[in-house]
C-alpha cells in the first residue's frame, strides 16, 4: 500500500476584471470573475516543494490581465478558450486547464438626453457563467447562467401526491411558483456564436417559465430544458438546478380574514430543490464531462 | 448612582411579505422586508420580565400581515405609516413607534407575445427604504434607497491633493468612478404622493451621476445631492453614503503593453467612503430626527 | 432659500491588516479591519472639486499600516486614538476624526507537543469593535463586540403577554433562548486599560445571558448590561441590540409523537429584536455621543 | 432525435434543526442543516406534472424531524444514513437517497462556577460535513469539514518558480501562509466510528499544517491529506481544496521604513486556490464516487 497524488489542479481563483471597450466614445464595459486552473505534471511541488514546473499563479492572474489587452474579450467563452490554449500550447508540463469566466451586466444610464454614452448601472444578481475544459486537444464547453430569480404570481398548483408516512402538506390548485434558475448547458463544439445561443438559452429559459402552467416545478424545470434544447442545436444537454423558494400563503382566519392569495411570507429555508438534466438522446456526451462541475448541489 | 434603563426599542425584524394586487389579471407584486418596532412604557419586562404591557413580537408579525390584508399596500411610506399609527392610537403603553420598510423590484417578463401577465424576474440588488418614526402625534418619514451601484468609464479625475506623509497616490485625469449609492432623504411631511418623490429623486441622483465631469467622488455626491433637493422640494435634507469602488488600473508595462484605460482590476477592499449631508438652510430640521438611522456608517 | 453642506466625513474604510509581534519566536498575530475618517474643513472639494485640502484616503490607507510598524497595535482602542490624534494634531483642516476598528480573533493550533509558536486557526465570528471619535480636544470612546452568538437550550419562558388583536402566540414556560450579542459601551475616558476592561464587560454579558432565568429576552438583555457596569467602573453606559433568533417546537403530534423539548426548527426570518441602553444615572453622558453609531439598528 | 430526461433528483434543502439530548441536566445541543433527496422513477412529473409517486419535499423535510425525534442524532453520518435508509426501504420507486448534512459546533459557555450545563456558545465557521449516497444496496459516505481558517506567521517559503511570460512575482523564503482548509474524504464502509475517525483526521490535518515547513501550498496539502490517510486507515481519498489566502508584506520603504514580516495587507480576491486528491494506491474507489460532489470548485 501506498499514498499518492491523485487528481489536481492550481490556479488563481477571482481574478476580477473590467474591461472597457474605448473603440468609440459609446464605451461598451465587460465585468468578468475569471478562476485559471492548469492541470498536468505537477507532483513534484506536492512531493518535494521543488516549484520549476509551477506557473506561479500570480503569472496567471497577470496573464488574465494582458491577454484581455492583447486580444480584447468578446465573450466568456472565447476568452476562457484563448486562455485554456494558451497555456497548454506553450508549456509541456501544462497538459490541461480549466477556465471558469463570471460575468456581471450592466445597463446603460437613461438620461434626460437618452442614454449615457459611458455611465452605467449594475445590472440583476443574473450572471453569465462558463467552464472551458482543455484536455490535451480535447475542449469542451459548459455554460450557463445563474442568479435569474423568477415568480408566477399564479398559473401553478400542486397536488396528487401519495399521503405517506411524515406527509402533512395540503394540496392547492394556485400558488405563488418562485424560483432561482441555475442553469449549465453542453456545446456541442468549440467553435459557436457565443453570445447569440446565450440569449436564445435564456429566452427559451424564461419563456417557457412563463407560459407553462405549472402542475410540479419539476415539470417546469422539464419544460424549461425541453425548450432550451429545441431553441438551439448547438446544446447537447443543459442541468438545471431550481431551488423552490417557498411563499407560503398567511392564514389570517383566526382573525375573520380571508387571504384569497394575496398576502405571503416569503420563506428563507428550507427549501424544496429541484435538479435535472435534460439530454438529447442521439447526443455525443463524453463520460465524466460534468466531473468537476456544480450543476447540482 | 443607579443603574437604570435607558432608550429601547423591540419588535419583529425582517418580515418578509410578497403582496399580489389581483384586481385584475394584470398582476402587481410587492415585495417587502418590514420591521416593526414599538417605543413605550416597558420598563417592567427589563426589570423584572413582567410582559403584561408588551405587545409580542409575533403579534407585530401577524399585524404586518393583517393590515396589507385589510389596506393592501400602496408605497413602503403609507404603509408604514399606517402599522406606526396603529400601534400609537391603539395602546396607551405604546408612545411612539419605528417601522422599516425596505422594497424589492421585480421586473414583468418579456415573452414572444409581450409582457407577462403573473411572471417575474427579479431586479437588481437596488431596494428603495423608508423608517417611519412616530411620537406620539409627531411623525417623521426618512426615505431612500440602496444598493443602486453606478460606474462611469470615463469623466473622472482625481489630483491636486496634497502630498503629505505616507502618500504615494499618483494623479489621474481619467479614472473609473464607480459606487454603491446610499441615500437617505428626509421628508417635510408625512403626506407626500410617495412614489412620484421617490422616483424624482432617483432620477436626480442618476442625472448628475451620469452628467458631472468629477474632479473628486465628493463633488459628485454633492452635486447629486443638489440635484435631488433642486427636484423635489419637499424633501429638506439628504444624506448621501457612496463608498468608491475602486478600479485600478493595471500595470501592463513590464510587458511592453500600455494600458489606455482599458484593462482595470476590480478591488474589493478598502475602499474610499465619501459621506455627506446636503441640506436646504431654511428647512426645519428637527434634532436628533438622524438618531438611530443608519445614513452614514 | 439655499442648498448647503451639511455634515460629512470621508476616508478609507475595511483596511485590512495582519499585524505580527515577533519579539520572540512565541509569535502574537493582531487581525485587523480598520476604516479612517476625516472631519474638517473639507467644502471645496465638495463645491468645485478643488483638493488641495483633501488627505486622500490612499494615505489613509498607507498610515493605518505605517503607524502599525513604527508603534504597534496594543489595543484596537490604543491604536484608533493613535490614529485620530496623528490627524488632527498635524492639519489644520481637520478638525475631527473618526476611526473604527474591528479586530478578528485567532486561537494558537493545538499539536502533539503543544501549543504551537506560530500556527493559529481563526477564532469564532465574534469580534471586538471600537469607534474612537475626536474633536478638536475631546475624544470619545465606544467599545463593543458583536456576532457573540449563544444559546440556552432550557431556563426560558415567554408568557404573560396581553392577548389584543392578532395574537396568536402561546405562551411557554420553557424555550430556546438565543442570540447574537451585538454591545456598544461607552467609556469614561480615553485613558483605560482596554484589554481588561473588554474582558470584564464580556465575562459579565456572558455571565447574565448563562445565569439569568429568563422570563423575557428584555430582562435578560437588561441584566446584562446591568452585569457589565457594575463590573466596569470605567463604562458610563452600554447599548445591546439582541435579535431573538428563534428556534421554534416542531410539532409532530400529527404522527403520535410528542416532542419534550427536543428537536426544535432554527428560523432564519423573521427574528425578534430586543434593544436598549443599560446607563449610570450620575454619569456625564454628552449629548449627541451615540450619533453615527450603529448601536440599535 | 429526441429530448429525453437524464440524471435527476429532488428534495428539501437546508433544513435547519436543533436537536436537545436533555437526558442528563448536562443537555448537548447538535446543531444540523439536512439536505435530504431522492433519486428514482420519477420521470411522469416531470413529462406530465403526475405527482402520484413524488414523496413532497415537504414530508422530507417532516421526515429529518421525526426520525430526530424517535432516533437522536449520534453522527452526521449515522443520521444521513438513517435517513436514506428510510426512503430506499419504504419506497418502490425511491431506488437511491442522496443526504448532506452539515454540522455546526457550539461550546459550552464557563461561568464563575464552571461550565454551564445548558448555555452555550456558537463555535468557529468550520463545519462538519457528510454527504451520504445510497444506491439500491451500495452506502457511500463522503465526510469532511469546511470553513476551518488556518494561518501560519512564518515557516512557508515560495521560490524556484519558473520564470515565463507575464511572469513578475518575487521570490520569498519568508511569507504567511493562510487558508481556508475544506476536505473531503471517502469512507471505505458505512459501518464507522465516525465521530472518532472525524476527530483523527481533523487533528492530522492541523498537526501537518502547522508543522510542516512549505516550500509550497501544494507540498503543504499533500503533507496534510497523506497524514490524514496514515492516520486513519478506514478512509481510501480524500480531497482538499485551499485557497491561498494572500496576505502581502506592505511596502513601506518610499517611507524609509522597513517591514520585517510584520505589517501585512489581508487580501480578499483574486486568490491562489490550490486542490487535489490523496489516495491510497490499493484502496476500492468505485468510478463515479465523487460526482456531484463539491470537493473541487
Amino acid at each position: 500500500m501506498a499514498i499518492v497524488l491523485g487528481a489536481n489542479q492550481y490556479g488563481k481563483a477571482e481574478v476580477r476584471m473590467v474591461y472597457v471597450d474605448r473603440t468609440t466614445p459609446v464605451h461598451q464595459v465587460t465585468d468578468v470573475n475569471v478562476t485559471s486552473q492548469l492541470i498536468g505534471d505537477f507532483t513534484d511541488t506536492h512531493l518535494t516543494g521543488a516549484n520549476d514546473l509551477v506557473i506561479a499563479t500570480d503569472t496567471q492572474k497577470n496573464t488574465v490581465y494582458a491577454m484581455a489587452r492583447t486580444g480584447g474579450i468578446t465573450s466568456p467563452e472565447e476568452f476562457a478558450l484563448r486562455l485554456a490554449r494558451n497555456y497548454v500550447d506553450k508549456y509541456d508540463q501544462v497538459t490541461g486547464a480549466r477556465m471558469a469566466v463570471e460575468q456581471y451586466f450592466w445597463d446603460r444610464i437613461s438620461t434626460a438626453t437618452g442614454p449615457h454614452d459611458h455611465a452605467f448601472s449594475k445590472g440583476t444578481a443574473e450572471s453569465r457563467t462558463t467552464v472551458v475544459r482543455k484536455d490535451g486537444a480535447a475542449e469542451t464547453v459548459i455554460s450557463g447562467l445563474t442568479g435569474l430569480v423568477v415568480l408566477k404570481s399564479t398559473g401553478s398548483e400542486f397536488w396528487g401526491f401519495p399521503d405517506v408516512e411524515y406527509t402533512s402538506l395540503v394540496e392547492t390548485d394556485d400558488r405563488i411558483l418562485a424560483t432561482a434558475v441555475s442553469a449549465r448547458w453542453l456545446y456541442t463544439s468549440s467553435d459557436i456564436d457565443w453570445d447569440k445561443s446565450f440569449t436564445a438559452v435564456r429566452n427559451a429559459l424564461l419563456e417557457e417559465f412563463a407560459n407553462t402552467h405549472s402542475l410540479s416545478l419539476q415539470q417546469t424545470l422539464y419544460a424549461m430544458g425541453k425548450g432550451a434544447l429545441e431553441a438551439v442545436p448547438e446544446i447537447a444537454e443543459i442541468r438545471l438546478s431550481l431551488p423552490n423558494k417557498h411563499h407560503f400563503l398567511v392564514d389570517l382566519g383566526k382573525w375573520n380574514l380571508d387571504n384569497p392569495n394575496q398576502v405571503f411570507y416569503a420563506a428563507d429555508r428550507p427549501y424544496g430543490l429541484i435538479e435535472a438534466a435534460i439530454i438529447r438522446d442521439d447526443a455525443p456526451i463524453a463520460p465524466g464531462v460534468w466531473e468537476g462541475i456544480a450543476a447540482f448541489i
